[in-house]
C-alpha cells in the first residue's frame, strides 16, 4: 500500500483493522446517526463504505430508501456487501468506483460520506465532485473524527506523542487526521448551502465500561496500535515512546481514568437555484 | 492577590473582568443550566458564586427553591447581590464565607459549584466538606471547563502556548485550569454516589455569529487575555508570542474559522444510609 503514496489508507485492510470498523461502528452507531434517515423512495449515495459497518446502520434505519455503496477497495466492497447480507438489510447495490470517475449521468437525493475526507489530498474538490451528483435541494451528510480533540485523564504524554505520530503519517498519505473541525470551511468552500455543524463528543468514565472497552480499548487504541508499524517505519516516533503512548492509553480504562474524544458531523444542501437550467 | 499564593483568582477581579464573567454566562446559560433545576422549597448552596453571573440563572430556574450563595470575596459577594436584584430574584441570601470554615449546622438538599474548584489546591477535600453539608440523598452540581479541550481552525500553535501559559500559571497558583475531564474521579475519591459526566461542547463557526462574539472572543479570548500580565510577569512565555496566540485566537473568528471548547458537567448523590446516625 505504501507505493500508492497519497492513496494509502493508513488504518490497513486486515481482518482486525474490520473487526475494528464494525465495533466502532456498534458502539457510537446511537450517537453517530440517530438524527440520520432518509425518506421513502429517495436514492441515497453512500460514498467510502469499507467494509459496510455505516452501511448496515444507514439502510436499518431507512429501510424504504434505496442506497447504492459504492468503495475503491473491490475487497471492502465484497465485505460490505456480505455483512448486508447478514443483516437481512436489500435496499442497497454495491459498486467499486472512485468518487471522482463515477458513471455519468448518476444522481442522488443525498449522500451520505464518513470517515472518507480524513484520507483525501483534495476533500474540497470531492466535495464539489459529490455536490455535482445531487438533484436540486438535495442534501449531504458528512461524518470526521478529530485527533487532536482527545484529551485524557490521566494526563498521557507519550499517548499525545503517539496519537500525533498517526497524524503525521497520515498527513505524509495526503490525508487530515484533524480534518473534523474543518467541516464547515471544506462544505462552504464546495459550494454547499445551510451547512450546519454538530460535534458528537464520546466521553468515556469508568460509569460506561461498555465504552471503555468498545471504544476506548477496541475503537481509538487500536487505531493507534494499527498505526504502529508505519509510524515506525517513516522514523515519526521511537518504538519504546510510542508502546509508552500505548500504555497511557490504556491507564485511561482504569477505574480513576477519563477519556474523551469528538467526532463532527455536518449537513448541507446543494445550492438549489444554482443547478443547471435553474433560474439564479 | 499574588502574595495570597495558592487563593488567587487568576482571572483577576476588575470590572472587565465582571462583564466578561456575565457575558460568559448570558452565552452559555442554556447548554450549561437547561437541565438544571431544584424542586420547590429545597434548600440549595451555591458555593463561589462570584459575580452572580449563575446566581442569576439558577434562581431564574428554580424560582420556588430557596438558595444561599456564598463567596470568599466580600466585593464578589456585593456584585451578586446586585446582579440578582437588578434580574428581581429574591430566592436567594448571600453571605461571605469560606468553604472550608462554613458555620457549624449548616445543611442543603442540594449543593451547586460553578468554576470554583479549577481554583483549589485540594478540590477533593473541598469535595468532601461539601458532602457534609448534603442531607441524605442530596446532590451536588460541579461545571468545569478544560483549556486543553479548545480546538481550532486555522490551527494556531501561537494559541496553544498561550493557553499553555494560562494553564501553568493556574497550576502555579494551586489550580487546575484542565480539571473538567477529572470530575469524576474526583467525586468518586470525594465519597459522592451515582456520579455521572457529560460533556458540554461550544462549537463555534461563522454560522453561529452569537457564539463568535460571545463566546470565542469575549469569553475566550478575553479570558486568555485577561492572563496576560500575570504570565509575561512569571516568565511563563514571551509578549510577542502571547500576542500572536491571542491573534491566532481572533482569527478563528473570521468567515472560515472555527474554535470548539468543552465544559463538563457532574451530577452525584450524597452516598444514603452512610450519613452519621443512619445504618451503614
Amino acid at each position: 500500500m505504501m507505493g500508492e503514496g497519497q492513496r494509502a489508507y493508513v488504518h490497513g485492510y486486515d481482518d482486525r483493522e474490520a473487526d475494528r470498523l464494525r465495533d466502532q461502528a456498534g458502539t457510537l452507531a446511537d450517537l453517530l446517526h440517530h438524527d440520520t434517515g432518509y425518506p421513502e423512495g429517495s436514492a441515497v449515495l453512500e460514498v467510502g463504505c469499507g467494509v459496510g459497518a455505516q452501511t448496515v446502520e444507514l439502510t436499518r434505519r431507512s429501510p424504504r430508501a434505496h442506497f447504492t455503496a459504492i468503495d475503491v477497495s473491490a475487497d471492502s466492497v465484497g465485505a460490505a456487501r456480505a455483512a448486508v447480507e447478514r443483516a437481512g438489510m436489500r435496499n442497497v447495490g454495491f459498486r467499486r468506483a472512485d468518487l471522482f470517475s463515477l458513471p455519468a449521468g448518476w444522481t442522488f437525493d443525498h449522500v451520505f460520506v464518513c470517515f472518507v475526507l480524513e484520507h483525501l489530498e483534495r476533500p474540497v474538490e470531492a466535495l464539489e465532485a459529490l455536490r455535482g451528483l445531487l438533484r436540486p435541494g438535495g442534501t449531504i451528510t458528512v461524518i470526521e473524527g478529530d485527533h487532536g480533540s482527545a484529551t485524557m485523564h490521566p494526563a498521557g504524554a507519550a499517548a499525545c506523542d503517539a496519537i500525533d505520530a498517526l497524524v503525521r503519517l497520515q498527513r505524509a498519505a495526503g490525508g487530515d487526521a484533524l480534518i473534523g473541525r474543518r467541516l464547515y470551511p471544506l462544505l462552504v468552500e464546495a459550494g454547499f448551502a445551510e451547512v450546519a455543524v454538530s460535534p458528537r463528543m464520546v466521553y468515556v468514565d469508568a460509569s460506561r465500561p461498555q465504552l471503555v472497552d468498545g471504544f476506548t480499548r477496541r475503537t481509538f487504541t487500536a487505531m493507534v496500535e494499527g498505526a504502529r508499524d508505519g509510524a515506525l517505519a517513516a522514523g515519526l516516533i521511537e518504538p519504546e515512546r510510542f508502546d509508552a503512548g500505548i500504555r497511557d492509553l490504556h491507564r485511561t480504562t482504569e477505574p480513576d481514568g477519563v477519556f474523551t474524544y469528538t467526532f463532527f458531523k455536518a449537513t448541507a444542501r446543494s445550492a438549489a437555484g444554482q443547478e443547471a437550467g435553474a433560474p439564479v
